[in-house]
């Protein structure tokens, strides 16, 4: 079973890579860019069969070390 | 208009990054992972309201600077 993990840095948390693509971004020529927010994804293969139980399984790796929950959220996509 | 952009390295492509977090995860005792990939993700505030257009111009920000084309691979979504 694979599941994939989107770790964002909350909304109100300043994002200084996404606004570095931003700015080379105007550079390039793309002027239509407001804003960008940069964020990590991971890849899961997991041994587990059962879909509920694997969304919990990875919920407690994204509290434990997948994401910084003080400035990071995460979303959890089991397919 | 959004888009988000998932930025992957390509499948033959050793991700020393996603095996520290495999090692990390089995550490923490969750034996059940048999693979990490991990990878970037970008999300986009565009001006642009055609979706078409828009995904076109993505792509192309992906080509020029999102993606390393050579070890990475990219999908765009427009939301």
């Amino acid at each position: 079973m694979k599941a994939r993990v989107h770790v964002m840095l909350k909304d109100g948390v300043l994002d200084p890579q996404g606004e570095a693509v931003r700015h080379a971004l105007g550079h390039l020529g793309f002027s239509g860019v407001e804003g960008v927010r940069q964020g990590k994804v991971i890849e899961l293969d997991l041994a587990a069969t059962d879909k509920t139980a694997a969304e919990a399984e990875v919920k407690v790796m994204c509290e434990k070390l997948l994401a910084n929950t003080v400035i990071e959220k995460y979303t959890v996509e089991i397919a």
